[in-house]
């Protein structure tokens, strides 16, 4: 199929813990900001997708998509969506089906979460609704937990070590260092994350993504509009996405999201390109396993060889799939609504060319890849630079 | 535009207080109904949309469109879409667009909502998210507080009676007798609305729409796929959205849905009809003073003369124009994230004959009309028959 849906603008805040702003504050200047950065007026969008996994349990609000477009004085349609810590990803998703449906053209995605605002209990407690709250949840299962048997089952069945895993941790850290929104831009070494304290074993605090505020926002639109608005086209070259059982026990294997691969397979063959193509990915690294799951997955490596493949330094920055440039959930920050715009935001300024000390040289296509609990949601975009 | 999108199937749970089944028996059953009336298999559907509002808060459980997805062994797409009480509407809106895009050919669309595993003060708290949690819930205002100072100003600004407001509900339950999966399906009196207990002045009890645990679904596919299932082809002929602010006290209007003019011009330019051409309506009557001020702004009857036209029965089975034939969110019951999604099964029944003693003679052409909040999300659906 042609392309024809393209992204014209990033906008992102900082992520980190903002005590001192609310929900609707962080929204707006995100939106705000990809509004700027698409040389749009906010009259301009006919539509607005907004991703957000729990207004209702983090700060009692739903009706989060009505709220934003009210702040921002439109009456356009505006829908929000959720599927987790998917929730971004699907609204990208969301967007290029109305732009490709012909009843809208230039429409703002949004995605949000103001997670500071509870007790860390009450946000592990408000996260663990992803999972299956009948057969997990009122069973005590966590997220690290789920996530800690995924790493266990890795570990026996392909051989992935403890050092490996940290890796991804003290990786994903280096690459925030050089990216001004992320939440902790600070150096690790393999043994911090190994003696950090334990969570789930093997999973340690800092093979965990943190607790975070944020928002990002992107304007897609179509092709017309956006060879109107710059010459940097960056088109959505394929888009995929699939779901699974949200209980871990009903699924086929604990080493493997199949969502995942469903969700790749669908953009792949979308943009009609293969995992090699790729030259930068952003993927869904909520814990250290799930980066390795998550590059076996999509292709970039055999099933098993996740752990090697990171070792050896092939998606470092300089390696031969720069992997989480942005440093990634576990460092940039995971505030679960915003996290799959975050990502698209960030391949966008990739393929433009503008993602300062931490840019991919010559970047032409681009995965990102968000994942919603522990994978009964995966959302796979593939963006391409049409220059 | 030509019309290209179509529903060919519809399945309904009883409304009620299921306090014998859980969240996704109801929705299982719903779907699977849904699936047997179109004449199709589970394999054959290729995405789907819910509408849910607060799975969150009611049963501690988001991801929901995962859920039950996997509950259906199915691993396709499948997003929750939420904008309070209209995410059901939403859902059907956004199944609209998937097939419009040419990614998906046939949608399973499922509105659920399990409402009373909590105390009616936590109900009515989480309900209260669909406002503004920061200008309204904070300050205490509940939402049938907020339509009570809307009937309030329609009382003072056209003279709209306190039975005039009585004699919807009247109305609505007198319809929910002909109506098999009603909550409510029993006849009431004026005087037994006016002697209500007191809700929010002048609201009393029997004004408001109830807490209900149910299930809706419907098939939605391209026309293509329709004419291969069934001659009896009933088309989405047009689809509205439109938002406003969360909080009233930014509105232009305190007697008027801006977001439903919105809404339903759009939908209406759709279509290409006019009002007058609408045979059958199901309207948004969370609170009796909603349906006067639907059939208002959808332009039924001028502004301001609503009461009067409720009071001379032409909104009745026997009317000029039929409104809420299932007995609406007053009689036929509330749960919030199905409640856009049965109206959209009922108006379907409607136009292929099936409504038994409910049934509106010939009718062609049928409208639902969702709303979310005290009005910031309106979604208009307008459906034709295609013999």
């Amino acid at each position: 199929m042609a392309k024809k849906v393209c992204v014209v603008g990033v906008g992102l805040t900082k992520f980190g813990e903002h005590w001192d702003r609310g929900f609707r504050e962080l929204a707006i200047e995100a939106g705000v900001k990809a509004i700027e950065d698409a040389g749009i007026s906010g009259k301009d969008i006919d539509a607005m997708y907004i991703g957000n996994m729990s207004g209702g349990r983090f700060i009692g609000q739903e009706h989060i998509a009505s709220l934003i477009a009210g702040e921002l004085g439109l009456n356009i349609p505006s829908t929000r969506v959720e599927a987790a810590c998917a929730s971004g990803g699907l609204a990208v998703r969301q967007a290029y089906l109305a732009v490709l449906s012909g009843k809208h053209d230039i429409v703002l995605v949004g995605g949000v979460e103001k997670m500071t605002d509870l007790s860390t209990a009450d946000v592990t407690t408000t996260l663990a609704g992803a999972a299956d709250q009948e057969w997990e949840g009122y069973y005590g299962a966590t997220f690290p937990g789920l996530y800690a048997l995924m790493a266990r089952r890795h570990m026996y069945e392909y051989g992935t070590t403890r050092e490996q895993l940290a890796l991804v941790a003290v990786k994903n850290h280096e690459n925030a260092t050089k990216n001004p929104i992320a939440q902790y831009p600070f150096r690790i070494t393999v043994e911090d994350v190994i003696n950090s304290t334990p969570v789930a074993e093997p999973l340690n605090l800092l093979d965990c993504s943190p607790i975070t505020d944020g928002a990002a926002a992107v304007i897609v639109c179509s092709e017309e509009v956006a060879k109107k608005l710059t010459d940097k086209l960056v088109y959505i070259a394929g888009s995929g996405h699939a779901t699974d059982t949200l209980a871990l026990h009903d699924r086929e294997s604990l080493t493997e999201i199949k969502a995942t691969r469903l969700a790749a397979k669908m953009a792949y063959e979308e943009a009609g390109i293969r995992p090699r193509d790729v030259d930068v990915a952003e993927v869904h690294d909520c814990f250290t396993i799930a980066e390795i799951m998550a590059i076996e997955d999509l292709g970039f490596v055999e099933k098993g060889k996740g752990g090697k493949f990171v070792e050896d330094g092939e998606t470092k920055l300089d390696g031969s799939i720069p992997v989480n440039t942005s440093g990634g959930l576990k460092a940039c920050g995971h505030p679960v609504g915003a996290t799959g715009v975050k990502q698209i935001s960030e391949i966008v300024l990739q393929l433009r060319g503008e993602a300062g000390e931490r840019q991919v040289k010559d970047a032409r296509i681009g995965l990102a890849h968000n994942v919603g609990g522990s994978g009964a949601t995966a959302v796979v975009h593939i963006l391409e630079r049409g220059w």
